[in-house]
């Protein structure tokens, strides 16, 4: 079979085609076919059986061009591919957090998956001012069942070099490269910055030749620290949350990447949620984005924690460390120690990078964007920036997330 | 063709059947073959024309096994590959500081090449007393062109993931794991101890966590650092020498990993012979000793240097920097300094991992235990270690190798 592009008049009938599908549905004969228009880079569709409508799956399809742009902005189907493999092991290591995958084709570049029709897109539900009481819980077991089980300490040297070849993403990457860390730093045509945000406020980042140096560090870690399998987009519209469950979506940008990039997402886009609602005097307000910050405080204590147990644990049943014996019975913690401090340093420097560049670069972010007010935006937006600027030149000295939560704080206020 | 032995009596046939073998020899008919006892990983030959005795050539092959142990110590013969692939790579960036290839072939895993018999071994140089006033200026050379051009601010992003791939090594990036930063920290069976040497001071690095935990960060970086094609064994006796050339040979561990790791692991040896001099009274060892002291020096500047000049020339040339365009017009300056510092402590913390490996572990070095006074040896060893420690613990701290030679000198002392 060679590759074609899956639309609305022929969906149904490959979907009849295949065995798999038999699981899903009860019966083919009436099947709904409804296009969904949310992603910019693949063609979505729900199907439904209009027989039992309980019945319905999620179909995502890479096309080999960014599906927004058409088809002269050619993309390779690589990302496809990168997803199918994410999913996979995601799958294996925390199924209960990623969609249940049904079947797969990486010769048509196409999934189809668990529709989560019960769940809503984090930001969304953070815009709403929306408690979720299981985030930080759910959130800290992703990341830490699917960092540790990639990484050096839960593979042997040869599997894990497997896993890097195998998870090589390299059209993604390149674009992360470009949109994350060097655009929006440099004043780039493709840059859309508030019209009400001063010059001299966007100066302070793209001509502070330390912020700038730091940045390219950042940049030169996400290229060169192959540390675990990462997700590789992990912002709040890659979350979808209801009060029972918490799934993480659309790993197309997955790659074996920096631990620190994965965790900083998150909390980067968190930290603009918290301004988005710090800044408004009703006590509603301020107790949510005190949430927030709980949020962002438990999500890393719980990671670290999490992270710690199931080193420690496989370490104990395997009989085998990465370090080797320890002889002196405290030099394991001690390692792991200042490996964690490492992880909570690039956490800072990726999270800062993010918060900047969702502001002054071209993706922006409806926490933000949602307020037609643009000066008050581009008050938001400075202290998101006076944040994000702190938190990298001091990422190794910060210790514990709760200064960071004080920085912001005292950013909100300014 | 597959894989065969080749030995001394079948190797002049294999000679007479390449006819890149002609541009060696001016006839074929009276060839004598010399087998090399040297290395411990790989059959080695030297072919001499008896009519003419200025041509001949240097042959190796690597077994499926390592030599000296024998077919129950299986080996890969990946190492061949990468030894062929690095040889190239380097035979484009510093043709003039490599043995020259006649002709390779991955199905034989058999080089040949220059045969470097005007040459010695540095490491034996070293022994000797021998000046050598190039020897900084080419291994510099060698340092900033071979880790330059590799590197993510010479290569597209896409090229650079391609020879990451093409450069795999894992079975010998697995022996440097076990035998350079776990066996020599864990008493492990294969360490071999100077009887003099005293338990307190092998206990002093195993049984120290603050120690065991730094070894294990420089072990995972060597594994998660694939900054630039690394020689991957550059002791000072994989460099061939005399007063007017300079050879690095054996790439046989090469992989892309970290800069550092080339550039400290030249520097450990160095210190290693520096305090081998060191510690006799008469005004020749004093004067050599400082000499080495010397080229430590000048090796890292004229490393820092050149590779610096590089990377400006490059970015100028090409109008295409790795952290985009420069608005202030000193980002780009600042990040190359952060850069280089960090290169530097890397080289600080391999470097010691090197240094103590030598004296804990199973691969001692000539330096050393060519006196024969264990008491003496022990005195030297635990002046290496404390030279080790220090630069290990403190390799963030320091920001120049003067502060380094200090170290060693006031070790020297004690």
């Amino acid at each position: 079979m060679e590759y074609y592009q899956l639309n609305q008049d022929n969906l149904v009938n490959y979907i009849q085609s295949l065995p798999e599908a038999k699981m899903s549905f009860s019966s083919f004969d009436d099947l709904k076919v409804q296009e969904i228009n949310d992603g910019n880079m693949n063609y979505a569709f729900v199907v439904t059986n209009n027989q039992d409508t309980n019945q319905s799956v999620f179909v995502k399809q890479a096309p080999p061009y960014i599906k927004v742009l058409g088809e002269d902005w050619p993309l390779t189907r690589q990302r496809m591919t990168a997803e199918i493999n994410a999913l996979s092991y995601q799958s294996k290591v925390c199924p209960e957090m990623v969609p249940q995958v049904y079947y797969q084709s990486e010769i048509l570049s196409v999934l189809i998956m668990q529709n989560l029709k019960k769940h809503t897109i984090l930001r969304t539900e953070l815009i709403q001012g929306r408690y979720l009481p299981r985030l930080a819980e759910d959130l800290s077991i992703f990341l830490a069942e699917t960092l540790f089980y990639s990484s050096d300490f839960a593979l042997s040297s040869a599997d894990k070099k497997a896993m890097v070849d195998k998870s090589s993403n390299q059209d993604m990457c390149k674009i992360t490269e470009d949109f994350v860390f060097t655009y929006p730093f440099e004043h780039h045509e493709m840059n859309a910055y508030n019209p009400a945000l001063s010059q001299s406020v966007i100066d302070s980042i793209q001509k502070n030749p330390n912020i700038r140096a730091h940045v390219a560090h950042m940049k030169y870690m996400f290229m060169n620290k192959p540390q675990a399998l990462l997700h590789g987009d992990l912002h709040t519209s890659s979350v979808m949350v209801n009060e029972q469950q918490t799934f993480v979506i659309d790993p197309e940008f997955s790659f074996v990447g920096p631990m620190g990039f994965d965790i900083g997402a998150l909390i980067a886009n968190l930290y603009l949620s918290y301004l988005s609602h710090a800044h408004k005097s009703s006590a509603e307000s301020v107790d949510y984005s005190q949430w927030v910050l709980v949020t962002i405080n438990d999500l890393w204590y719980k990671f670290e924690a999490k992270f710690l147990t199931l080193w420690a644990e496989h370490e104990l049943f395997s009989q085998n460390a990465f370090m080797g014996k320890d002889l002196s019975g405290d030099s394991h913690q001690t390692f792991r120690n200042i490996f964690l401090q490492q992880v909570f340093s690039d956490t800072l420097g990726f999270a800062a990078c993010e918060m900047i560049r969702r502001i002054l670069g071209v993706a922006r972010v409806a926490d933000f964007m949602r307020f037609e007010d643009q000066k008050l935006r581009a008050k938001l937006e400075t202290q998101a920036l006076k944040i994000a600027t702190t938190m990298l030149l001091n990422r190794q000295s910060y210790t514990n997330i709760a200064d960071v939560n004080k920085l912001a704080e005292e950013a909100s206020f300014s």
